[in-house]
């Protein structure tokens, strides 16, 4: 067998060799509240129909249109295009019982039953709740005795948490409309139900606003969205059951804005918009009057143009540089007993909360803007620690969880799914904890653009979306990344584009040659965690290509992954297989490395790996000789010792802001047999 | 070395590790008119820097900002956004006479000069012009000695023919606007200049009209595009020096438009929209005054709404069964002394053509509008056959050439490629040649979706961009494949996703096991050609899902043209490593056939190409001896009585709407050999 594919068969096998075993495994996520399963299978055929009773929902009409050509793409039916009465007999009947209004406190519950003969039916309390049972159902078809079926099951489903968001920062880096409905098909197939569209920053101001357009004109390069995609994309959004918060950060974060409107800053006119990345000191003077009534009509406009009932301020990252600085504050802080520039900030927040609830609308902040005295109906979203939860709660605060969610920071999807917004040990009341209302991945855009975005995002966030969603006892990692693999093909099927998008990287910086070598050796690897990425020199702008090879890792090394997965599956269950095909692929490469080596010398873009290329030769045939000691079955105890003095001789193999996951998967070893 | 990849290396030398042997070869298409070459290279580096002079252009303004991304990109140089004045030294000056207004007659030329040390100079009479130049710029961008550089040139370019187009139906499957502008960006790649957007059709009515509201919503099942999306999308395209030029199918073609307005059909009232495809029935009455008051109105509409010159009105295939049918009608002709339906029809395309010219639009129609007494500024466009063109510019017309140029039926690049709108042996005057403005490719959308009509359209298309823009003595077919693999590459770059469309469906197809096996498979076959694919059971029909293994196979099969190329570098240079390297890619296929018949056996969507594998491992026997013997080099004309032989032996295998390309490459080599 070819040891290129057959990892491939065999990690298929589970899904479409050895059915009796999936019998009680489902490869959804977020993995649902309750199933029962049957043991027969419904199959799905050309003359697959749908029935949709319910008051009426544009919605669901179009949803369910998608979802039959979906199931069609998938399966190869050809689904007719009507949908019938729910007095006809259908293969498919869908009953709700309301058209929701988008809102927080939205019913997403629904319930499916499969039988073998009588089909399908989905049923739910809101239009919203039976879109989220459709992504299960199609995450339900599998492939049994050469045909495509679904399991008998019994599901009752809904949501732990009623707020489960995506940040999308678009300021630090452009993210065009198209992609960004892509981000929210996404979202949708994972039941995401808040797209938090941080829409202001030092770089980039990124709204149209027919009020002040010289925010826009100025503020953006041109690289904006009109007040009609707006519309567009909010529309788009509410059609797949997600809320568009927008987010104008203030007053720090605001070199965009005092490009357009200097005379409302605290500091100096800002010479032009930020190309660097960080926290800088242009920050509105919270002492003039001008800056209210101007924010009054700003977010008086924006008010009508988001018709979401939260507006985010931001509120992070003041560095207070400018109102130090300024004699004028000092001399108002002194007059109105305003201690110091946290006491400022809240006189400013209570100003910007007047404004907006005169415009009938919810404020959130970061948890900065959190202060005794703001009103209890603002919402805390809490990023420098999880204490923030926790106090922001404390204090009689609704709140919701970022920190542990940044997906800007390549962590792995294991660290994000097990972080859980509540946890036993916290100091909370019941009253308390039912005010953490879930939490949001931040896909702050320093180091994505247009065409990685996507790539960063999925499949990974689909962890998080399932922390958020099911219940806090689903929490194995290991089966967390099994289905991991399925998510990522549910997710290009709903459109994305994160795998499409991260091959044509690859073609491109491998200039078409050898690019499945690439791909093999760059899943080795992660990029660099945290914020060291943005310690290299030079320092990465708003107009650094991000089409490195750092670019085209994963935070999750795909390599990585397969191997642990094809060891437990010799320490669990006896079988080697898929550890033997590992082994042999990672040979094949090595055999190849001559080539490689040739390949990426003459290569510009790729000079900066071969010391990488060189380690990771010399490292493989220690790692050659730990997978061939662990097919003999060693002692555990003469194994750990083993796997610490390996894990010693294996330094840490970094460059090109990345490094190599060997050393994972022994610290792994070490925990998994220890 | 690894036989997967070994190809891509060598194909790639000619690229970057033989820099001397390109030196007068340039992987540009379409080619340019004149290239001089030196003997230097430009540097691209970190500061490179652009300046532009001329009258101000939005539309070069951006282009030179995209450029400039694109640019860093390809290889990784972080260039400023900063635009300089001409009066600073850049690296790149850009200088423009006018800027255009788009139509016909719009000047396109350009001039590049690439010297080593004082840089790149491109030079245009307009915007568009330079455009163009830097699409040639990036174009020319290579890998020399680990850097990526220009080569010392000197380029004078301008377009053969005027009328470089592109039609996309939209109606037998829905397009949607992002997938739309993709294509845009495709066609600027490639030098082309008018989008014909056909946009009425049986299976559905594509734009918003606010005048007759029921024409998109009864006509179109939801899918349509809002007069606000067919604004913006003139804008873009406008952007990238394209016509938006919209089609009205007029009087047959004509379901979606009668299922709305029933009374102003000839025959009986549509059932609903037509979901099969070939000609149908439905036509409008020319014997209403409210066919021409409707006419009047709507395309009073949509002249305002569409700022071409030209507006298509179809015209095409009215099979005349329901003004048969009608007795009003047959009275009217009598009345009129109209003899036949052909008259009627020109009848009915005078009083359009006088609707059209009240709202200054100029018509162009398909050829079967040709007619004495039609007005000499129209345009014909010829599909039937070259007999049309001439036909026309005979008679006086404009015309333009379609014909040939068919990219829905499966054709070869190298068939469209070969079909030049100007031949020696035309009966044509001086004058009358003047008349052949150009050509479309038309990508009619029977068998395509928005997944895979960007598959469908590139890279080969590229091929008749080249024929309309470059001198008809640029007609190698071998080379034209060579460098159509640089030309897929700078497509994908430009915005184009043929690439990741077609991954996404092998991997939807394989379930994600043995894609690039399936790929490497697929990659030796073809689609049936013509409309054969119409005449298979069940028929199709607009809801038949387009995800099979015909969906996936190209036109051109790729291990065809790599095999041929490797073929040919061994008989003209005598080097016979590529073939060595294809043919062990073939044994290496060959070795894993177990595993992928048992892979595909288990897969629903595969079943039906497993008599198609079994024909190709016995035939692929055949051909590896084949391939032994060219390379022991045996006489030429032994070679043909046993490549005859051959032909005889492999029949045509053909399943699953596909077939296997070897006896093709059999006749090329009777053909090259002979």
């Amino acid at each position: 067998m070819n040891v290129m594919i057959g990892r491939f068969i065999l990690i298929s096998l589970i899904a479409f060799v050895l059915p009796s075993e999936v019998a009680s495994q489902l490869d959804i996520m977020p993995f649902p509240q309750s199933v029962k399963h049957g043991e027969g299978y419904f199959m799905i055929k050309d003359d697959f129909n749908v029935s949709l009773e319910g008051p009426g929902s544009h919605r669901l009409d179009a949803y369910v249109q998608s979802f039959k050509y979906r199931l069609g793409a998938m399966t190869g039916a050809r689904i007719l295009w009507q949908t019938l009465n729910k007095d006809k007999a259908a293969h498919l009947t869908i009953t709700y019982g309301e058209t929701a209004d988008l809102n927080p406190a939205v019913d997403e519950s629904y319930k499916i039953v499969v039988t073998r003969d009588k089909g399908i039916s989905l049923t739910s309390r809101t239009d919203i709740g039976a879109l989220r049972g459709l992504e299960t159902l199609l995450q339900m078809v599998i492939i049994k005795d050469n045909k495509y079926v679904i399991q008998e099951a019994e599901i009752q489903d809904y949501p732990r948490f009623e707020w489960r968001g995506l940040l999308v920062d678009v300021c630090r880096h452009f993210i065009p409309i198209d992609v960004m409905k892509r981000i929210v098909q996404g979202m949708a197939a994972v039941k995401m139900n808040v797209l938090h569209w941080h829409l202001t920053e030092d770089q980039g101001f990124r709204v149209e606003s027919k009020a002040f357009p010289r925010l826009h004109e100025k503020g953006s390069d041109g690289q904006y969205y009109t007040q009609e995609e707006v519309v567009s994309f909010i529309k788009f959004a509410d059609s797949y059951g997600i809320r568009v918060m927008p987010e104008f950060d203030l007053p720090g974060h605001a070199t965009s804005w005092l490009v357009a409107y200097p005379e409302l800053g605290a500091g100096p006119p800002p010479q032009g918009l930020e190309r660097y990345f960080g926290v800088f000191n242009p920050t509105f003077d919270p002492t003039q009057d001008e800056v209210y009534e101007f924010l009054d009509g700003f977010l008086g406009e924006m008010s009508a143009l988001f018709k979401d009932e939260f507006i985010h301020i931001g509120g992070d990252e003041n560095n207070g540089i400018d109102w130090d600085n300024n004699e004028d504050i000092q001399v108002f802080m002194r007059d109105n007993n305003i201690p110091d520039n946290h006491a400022l900030q809240a006189y400013f927040n209570n100003r910007v909360y007047d404004i907006l609830t005169r415009y009938g609308k919810r404020m959130i902040g970061w948890d900065e803007i959190m202060q005794s005295g703001l009103n209890k109906d603002i919402v805390i979203h809490a990023w420098r620690g999880k204490e923030k939860l926790v106090e922001a709660a404390q204090s009689g605060y609704q709140t919701i969880l970022s920190n542990g969610y940044y997906i800007d920071l390549s962590q792995t999807a294991a660290f994000h799914y097990q972080n859980d917004p509540v946890t036993d040990d916290m100091p909370l009341t019941g009253e308390q904890l039912e005010l953490i209302k879930g939490g949001e991945a931040t896909m702050w855009s320093e180091l994505v653009s247009k065409e990685n975005i996507e790539t960063r995002i999925w499949p990974r966030t689909a962890a998080i979306a399932e922390r958020l969603w099911s219940d806090a006892s689903v929490n194995d990692v290991d089966d967390m990344y099994r289905r991991l693999v399925y998510v990522s093909a549910h997710l290009e099927k709903a459109g994305s584009k994160h795998l499409k998008n991260r091959q044509a990287l690859i073609r491109q910086l491998s200039e078409r040659t050898m690019s499945h070598h690439l791909e093999y050796f760059l899943d080795w690897f992660q990029p660099l965690e945290g914020y060291a990425r943005h310690g290299q020199k030079p320092r990465y702008t708003s107009y650094t290509p991000l089409t490195r090879s750092v670019d085209a890792t994963n935070p999750d090394a795909l390599n990585l992954w397969y191997m642990k997965a094809a060891i437990l599956s010799g320490l669990n269950k006896g079988e080697w297989q898929l550890l033997e095909l590992e082994v042999a692929r990672l040979k094949a490469f090595l055999a190849e490395s001559d080539s490689f080596k040739t390949m990426i010398a003459q290569n510009p873009k790729l000079s900066e790996i071969e010391e990488l290329h060189k380690g990771f030769m010399s490292q493989s045939v220690e790692m050659l000789s730990l997978f061939s000691k662990l097919q003999e079955h060693e002692e555990p105890e003469d194994y750990i010792a083993y796997l610490k003095d390996r894990m010693g001789a294996l330094e840490e193999l970094s460059a090109a802001e990345i490094f190599l996951t060997y050393r994972n998967l022994i610290e792994w070893l070490i925990i998994t047999m220890g």
